[in-house]
């Protein structure tokens, strides 16, 4: 009994100490995604969150982020000057997070952040310091580019937007061919979302200086031909997308870069609802793609894929706050069955984009492997 | 004095007619560039501007556009369900207009709208139908590239961001060279603008498609190298900046993309502080720069340009709001000297980037012509 006792008090100091009664450390700087010369909003060296906005007549003024950027958000304070001010309860998961400010009852953007697009909506966006942020940082190493195309789409028909990322020295090695991954971003985001909050062509950048893949073209569009309400996924029809991806999209590409325009050198991979269009159309396509990755989206089950022969590499990953077992035992059962499958895992973070970040540089250098 | 009378009246009741007392035609639309599924604001046929935005307990909700987009402002009125709306007193002029929200004294950004980077912050965006938005309007005509380079710069010691543009079939022609227009933003901008606000690789889509100019690349990158503040331009030091366009981008751009690369193929064009930019730069490197235009952006003396024979084109505009009398007298005392100037009056703007997408629509057919 005593012992127990013990235990449990162990544990309640222990979570204390954790979260709650942590001291917040005031080295606070502005975040990283601060608009140009705003200080606020700001983080800390433990991942603690900082917003200061002014609304001198408001009556409320809540910051949708809380505690690990869960639900309840932070209310802000109103000091003098009409300037409202806030901390978050306790550290940030590590990375990106979308966030947005409301201001008596409107919801808005914090005037400190730049916006990302995300929940369909352009949202105020934070960095919280991580750990291994080395690897997504603008360095002083050749930098591939990002380019939009308007590629003509008679499907639906208008010209339909799509990033290209082109490793360094594409412009220049005119003679050579380079494999193509086909990259989707989530329910709500579109195809800004990779290089914006998923710095995508920084992760390359650092990944090629660093010798650890081989450079591939990298292209990003928007993953839906019909508006789709969060929750109503059930209703999604892929059939829309998959028109435009396969038939217009890819061809548009290998007409106009220098792409291996052949199924060895064609991946499909995406995060979120981009992961579930990953894996509808590389199973109704299977002649097209040959490296599959599902960020947080879903798994394959055995039964999904008919010609094992044609599947180079199956990726799946999550969050350790999502559902990591889920992804493991498919992977397991994937790799009993004889397929080349992968796993990973991102430590301590949910379905958000550090995960994905992540995720992607474990993916990037088992592509197109000879 | 009876006739004195009527002039009089007659006065009064035309600019009643005119503006004030229109009555406003119940026709609006959301605008072009608001976010995805946005219905406010709205604009109609006649140029007023309509805003909603939700804010159910905010004491007062104020849209910084007003009647000609000029001071003022527009109040909206608090309906029922916490929506404030309003319509600006008058027509708009044609075109694209930044804005923001005051609600409670803080000034936040519409969040109908798609935001746009101006005044040293994203603010708001939105678009007055115009007579002449066809040229600038997206069509189903062969599409060229805008593509960001991150090139390395020694003299801020970073990797600096640019915006390139390069023409329909760019990638296909492999063996052919273009010139190259250096296009730069105004105070407050960066190196979006020209492509976003000013929808500049639209505008050279459609002039391609028309036959009516010969392909070229545009290069667009951030004009500052220190911050200045509005009304600081007289403490501004070009020299900066001058090292990062001539001396970094100019090479990494002619070793990168298959540019003609010599003084005859080669223009710069800024407008306001990106004119200012431009006469200062073309004036300190004549052999750089072969043609020049100031839109918005003051005009040149002849005492300014020693070596004539260096001087292929001269191209200076403003809006009918602004001076165009000083734009014209400057051309005709540059003619008279000898130069090929030119200058346009966009009919009916300001200082607006409706005058500059029309300036740069007069601008483009008459470079690099041999």
């Amino acid at each position: 009994m005593k012992q127990y006792l013990n235990v449990t008090l162990l544990v309640f100091i222990l979570s204390n100490y954790l979260c709650l009664g942590q001291s917040i450390v005031e080295d606070f700087k502005p975040s990283t995604v601060n608009q140009p010369g705003q200080e606020y909003p700001q983080v800390n060296s433990q991942g603690y969150a900082r917003f200061k906005i002014l609304a001198p007549e408001a009556q409320s003024v809540v910051v949708s982020l809380g505690l690990g950027g869960a639900k309840g958000g932070t209310v802000l304070t109103k000091g003098e000057n009409g300037f409202w001010m806030g901390t978050t309860a306790g550290a940030m998961d590590e990375g990106f997070h979308y966030y947005h400010v409301t201001v008596d009852g409107g919801v808005f953007n914090d005037p400190g952040a730049l916006n990302f697009y995300g929940s369909t909506r352009w949202e105020s966006g934070i960095e919280i310091p991580a750990h291994d942020q080395d690897f997504y940082a603008l360095k002083n190493v050749p930098h591939g580019n990002v380019q939009q195309i308007l590629f003509p789409s008679k499907s639906t028909n208008t010209s339909r937007r799509a990033y290209v990322y082109t490793p360094p020295g594409y412009s220049k090695e005119q003679s050579k061919r380079f494999p193509v991954l086909y990259l989707q971003h989530g329910w709500g985001e579109d195809e800004t979302a990779w290089s914006n909050q998923g710095r995508v062509n920084l992760i390359m950048d650092n990944l090629i200086a660093e010798g650890k893949i081989k450079p591939f073209i990298i292209v990003m569009t928007y993953g839906m031909t019909n508006e789709v309400k969060w929750g109503g996924m059930a209703s999604f029809k892929i059939d829309g997308f998959q028109t435009v991806l396969v038939d217009e999209l890819i061809p548009y590409v290998d007409a106009n870069f220098r792409t291996l325009a052949n199924h060895a050198n064609r991946a499909m991979a995406g995060l979120s609802m981009g992961g579930m269009e990953t894996k509808t159309i590389t199973i109704n396509k299977p002649e097209v793609f040959s490296h599959y990755a599902l960020l947080s989206g879903g798994t394959y089950k055995l039964e999904d894929i008919k010609d094992k022969s044609k599947v180079k590499l199956i990726f799946l990953s999550c969050g350790s706050k999502e559902r990591p077992d889920g992804v493991k035992n498919a992977v397991t059962g994937l790799k009993e069955a004889g397929f080349n499958a992968v796993s990973y895992v991102s430590e301590g973070t949910g379905h958000e984009f550090q995960t994905w970040r992540r995720s992607f540089k474990e993916l990037a250098p088992l592509l197109f492997k000879d």
